[in-house]
């Protein structure tokens, strides 16, 4: 192994005696708990958790302000392992800890979050112990991590809603918000470039309550990171407006105390604290290789290990008599008092403040506040009709007006996204060194998509109403926070505007097509592609009630109809995911079916039908999973089995429109990318007039 | 309008009187051809154009090596408009450079590129002028743009391409690589992640061939960039070991041209120009503002900046005598000398390195070589088998060993994706100060997903045969640059691996559900799911032969049968992309179809049905768009429609399948998230058992 910098936590040379130092007792239970559930499950990553013991130990046994009796008090620190493969790690810390099991989401049992045969259960079916940590799965969780740069992302959310919350309902003499929120990350973490995104505007944030903690250990799953990483981190952050700190050697926990003191100190920026470790620290022929990263070490390099780290060999998940009273007797005592004097705060701010602590029983529950949906407005009948993104910029007004904490923005496209919040006292959220203020609603994430994603999930993890926007197109760039606030639940709003070849002249770069099948064919997401005005106010009030699941919104960028709600169906019907929205005399000869942009059409289409004398009936679709999410009874009577004459409508990609056409039926889709020329041209080159509609309900229709 | 800085381009004071300085006849060409497209058009992006035009056109005419006669020369200096919705920037340069009409993909026409009536159709239905600059459609364009941060990535793609070409075919006496890479982005492209990670391993790899020129507007379409990115860019770059210069004023084309000479004399470092831009120069109300971003400045606007330039205020599209000449006399002397001496270079090089140039040929044509298939292995039946991942790591090596120039890498995953070579003089690409060499052919990307994507492509741009890798999960990440690898028709290799929730214990985060989908809804993407490691080698043997179109690998971690092929059919099958893999005697009750590690199960399930009397086909699916691509007649033949007992498995979202099974049949997929756990168990708690297979299968057919 590599040669070792002394450090206080050091075994002894040739280890063997067991120290009496109860600090490094402390910190090689957690090395050996990690080292042994890892072995056991055969599956896992050792090395970073036997690393970053010291450091992990020292931040939560000696600063972390935590209450393990409560951890859902809402003004304890923050700790986000964005390193989520080192999840014993944090499984370990929560067990010594003493974190009861009191979880988001309502669950409380009256046990510990996780208790040693937790440990033992490391990644086993149905255990408390999952390979990544999982928000709701286990308590002590903050958020769900593991694809490499998320974490990071949410804890610049998380440190943006400390600071909002701060700004709003902090009162003189009741400073209700002052917490920190830290994040241990890696390499990995820092090669991402979501991470990029997140720190620069965290820098320009001047988040103070904000500290990552970056492993630096040199080592990555292809060998030393001197093959692909030598850029200096240390002078990137410098140049985020981030204050760096380094830490020489990870054992040394004197140093780690003093460096977080520095960090919190420093509240007018965000800090990083590099660590300089060796992974796998202590495994004889393992420690700082590649090798010690993702499997287990085997039984006989655990063994050497235990030995030099003064460790019982024989024994397996060993926690010596006093290593939990000695943690707890610092996060636990500490923490304790800070939220039972936070509770007496509290209760003295609800009797000041009344209606303020409201809102923040709403927000800690993450329930809906009275009114909210008050001033929703009703669109009248209209055929030239509003573009769906300015008919919810409407909405989202009226709707946020009257929800006080719901907050986003747009990744530098509010303009086009109709996502600003206009109304007095909205705001901007900006730092008052720029001389703006941490209390506006309006959140500038700059051309980030992907970190505003990641944010957005950090501000709803503390219960914050929080919306983004941007194309549809650009959902791309910001897959993988959607797929975590389905993962965790979290109800973060994506508004994602020009949602078709509708387009129009940016051309096929900026015409999504996959896109609406890609969100459609993701688990937990709500997708929601409205045809009019009144569909996108039914759209808001749908999802807005739906608190368990993020949602999205495909809107147009051209104008839509805005359909008579006198002579069609209501709009209500959205909320059942689809609906007939005209019907024929006797039964249909043909079912046209179409979502947003394309409903406009199979009206039209409809009419020319009608007076054909072919019975057409129209069903609008603006929501496949609440549509599936219906009775079959219902679903039957919105598309009966026997009536197979049917066309679908919609300018995306043809995947999943089977279900609902069955093999008779047709489509008219996409069936490739798009182009550059004004839309109306487009919809003609790509098929999408009446013409063509009628043409397929008569083919289908037999007449 | 802002102040501006004096400089020699500026009009004189007042304007009104016709600029005599030819170059900045030529500078105020370029604006006013781009405001006037715009404003033809009545969509697009003028500010930019207007901004940057003394500096592209000074890169372009006095320093760029380019040939307009011979926009295909192999050794052109590189031009990528990172920043493509100024697409009008480089429509004008193309025009005025005379580029002629020969692109990428054999289309050859003797006409200019781009005249003054194409450049008139801007953004107008099927002109050579799409809103954002497209490969294959305009000559001239290096790369597909307008996502931002995709062209920064490619750019970086393309300067690991010349110095490997270098590296590999130079010579002593033969310089047949040595051009350099210029990029043009814009504040957008420097907020976004994929550009970060990119600049990070350019400044790793040492790049000194590539100089990106950053625009620093301080304007986004939010308002000022001091909203959300006020970072020193400088300072950040310096931390990569990018080389760093500023450009005080975009005007000056003198101090411009000594900086792009700095740049090219740093040969050990990429180097960034920070150009300091006033957006929308000259126009008196707009200058300077957002509104001159994204929009057309209006007729007044625009009489009133041509009156500031000293333009005929009625003209419009208006190139005046001698600024082509002008432009030509620089690009096009240099070019043709610099073209036709390297023609001559390359005669003489064929001659002495015969084999050398015919791979040269290839690279350049896009073609295969010779032999390339030969040593393909094929795999005995072997029930415990073999994960896809390794068989096809084998394959990949069997392949590349007689395919010179097919080279790629992981994003820090190789040893989990199997996808470094390994043979004699495969290598490393590392640079020379990392004491490597840029001959290497594993490319170690670090964990930078997007950058990854976005850089194959760049290397598939230069006729590179690239593939690269990383878990399916996290095609998440690269979303953006997969899409752009279909619409530029790039034959760029994605080997994702891990493919479904067969990874087991490290759970929904890693667990692939709706990837599958979201590639198959992707247009001009071939996606394969093999099942065996017999279809790994065929998948190969067919994707390998697709130079138009990119391929998507999903193979799985564990361990999958390899099918004994004298009982079923031959692995030949799958490029048609489902095949009967067995059949019954007579008319079958019911099809089971399946891809993937899928695949093993309804070969189980149906040994099960046979011996119960039940007549199951087996179809194996592994990729629908090759078998969407089959005449109906074969299609009909593998699914005849007659038989609609169907049963369809497969670890992912039921998303697709309906076109398959039909209304009538049963699917066996994943209908949430994953869980952690071991694999086995994983397989039982999500209900894909043979049990649950011949329940369904029997369900199906009434027995």
């Amino acid at each position: 192994m590599r040669s070792l910098t002394t450090s206080p936590v050091m075994a002894p040379e040739g280890g063997g005696a067991m120290p009496t130092n109860i600090d490094t007792l402390c910190i090689n239970t957690i090395r050996t708990l990690s080292m042994d559930a890892v072995q056991k499950a055969n599956s896992g990553h050792p090395g970073t958790a036997m690393a970053l013991a010291p450091v992990a130990y020292t931040l939560w046994r000696d600063v972390l302000n935590y209450d393990p009796a409560n951890p859902l008090w809402p003004n304890r620190d923050r700790f986000v392992l964005s390193i989520g493969h080192a999840s014993m790690l944090l499984y370990s810390l929560i067990h010594l800890a003493g974190i009861r099991d009191v979880r988001p989401g309502g669950v409380s049992n009256d046990r510990p979050a996780l208790t040693l045969e937790d440990l033992e259960q490391f990644r086993q079916l149905d255990s408390l112990t999952p390979g990544h940590p999982e928000y709701h799965h286990t308590a002590g969780v903050e958020t769900t991590t593991g694809p490499l740069g998320q974490g990071c992302g949410n804890s610049v959310g998380m440190a943006i809603a400390e600071k909002w919350l701060a700004e709003r309902y902090n009162r003189p003499g009741f400073r209700l918000f002052d917490h920190h929120i830290y994040a241990l990350c890696g390499d990995g973490d820092n090669m991402e470039g979501v991470s990029s995104e997140a720190a620069s505007i965290a820098g320009h944030l001047k988040l103070g309550n904000l500290t990552w903690i970056y492993d630096s250990n040199h080592i990555s799953i292809e060998g030393s990171t001197n093959i692909a990483f030598t850029e200096s981190v240390h002078k990137r952050f410098e140049a985020y407006g981030w204050h760096v700190l380094e830490l020489k050697d990870a054992n040394d926990t004197g140093d780690m105390r003093r460096l977080l003191a520095e960090a919190k100190a420093e509240t007018s920026r965000p800090t990083l604290i590099i660590v300089h470790s060796i992974i796998g620290w202590g495994a004889p022929h393992l420690a700082g290789t590649a090798e010690a990263h993702g499997s287990p070490l085997g039984v006989e390099e655990i063994r050497e290990t235990k030995k030099f780290y003064g460790w019982p060999e024989d024994k397996s998940f060993y926690v010596p008599d006093g290593v939990p009273e000695h943690f707890q007797v610092g996060i636990a005592t500490r923490g304790a008092a800070a939220s039972q004097a936070w509770d007496d705060l509290f209760r003295a701010y609800r009797a000041k403040y009344p209606d303020e602590a409201a809102q923040l029983d709403h927000i800690f529950a993450g329930t809906l506040p009275e009114g909210w949906d008050r001033d929703i407005p009703v669109f009248d009948a209209d055929a030239k009709g509003v573009a769906s993104r300015a008919s919810s910029g409407k909405v989202l007004n009226e709707i946020a007006k009257n929800y006080p904490w719901m907050i986003g923005g747009s990744a530098d496209l509010s303009p086009s996204t109709k996502t600003h919040l206009t109304f007095d006292g909205a705001g901007d959220f900006q730092p008052p060194q720029w001389g703006g203020t941490y209390g506006g609603r309006n959140l500038h994430f700059g051309v980030r998509e992907h970190a505003m994603g990641s944010i957005s999930n950090g501000l709803a993890l503390y219960g914050i109403r929080a919306y983004c926007s941007g194309f549809l197109i650009f959902s791309d760039y910001m897959k993988p926070p959607i797929r975590l606030s389905a993962l965790m639940k979290l109800p973060v709003t994506y508004i994602f505007t020009h949602d078709s070849i509708g387009v129009g002249e940016d051309g096929p770069t900026h015409q999504p097509i996959e896109q609406l099948a890609q969100l459609r064919a993701t688990p937990g997401v709500t997708v929601l592609r409205p045809a009019d005005a009144n569909e996108v106010a039914e759209a808001w009030r749908t999802l807005v009630r739906l608190t368990d699941r993020p949602s999205v919104l495909a809107l147009s960028r051209q104008n839509l109809p805005t359909i008579c709600r006198k002579t069609y169906a209501p709009a209500t019907g959205l909320a059942k995911g689809a609906y007939v929205l005209a019907d024929t005399d006797g039964r249909p000869d043909v079912i046209l079916m179409a979502t947003g942009s394309e409903v406009g059409l199979i009206v039209k289409a409809g009419e020319k039908l009608k007076a054909d004398g072919i019975r057409a009936r129209l069903v609008s679709m603006p929501s496949w999973d609440l549509f599936e999410a219906q009775p079959k009874a219902y679903r039957d009577s919105v598309l009966p089995p026997d009536i197979t004459a049917r066309v679908a409508v919609e300018q995306a990609a043809a995947l999943g429109w089977d279900r609902y056409t069955g093999l008779a039926g047709e489509t008219i889709v996409m069936h490739g990318f798009g182009a550059s020329a004004p839309a109306e041209q487009l919809e003609v080159k790509f098929g999408f007039t009446v013409d063509a509609v009628v043409a397929a309900a008569r083919r289908q229709a037999g007449k």
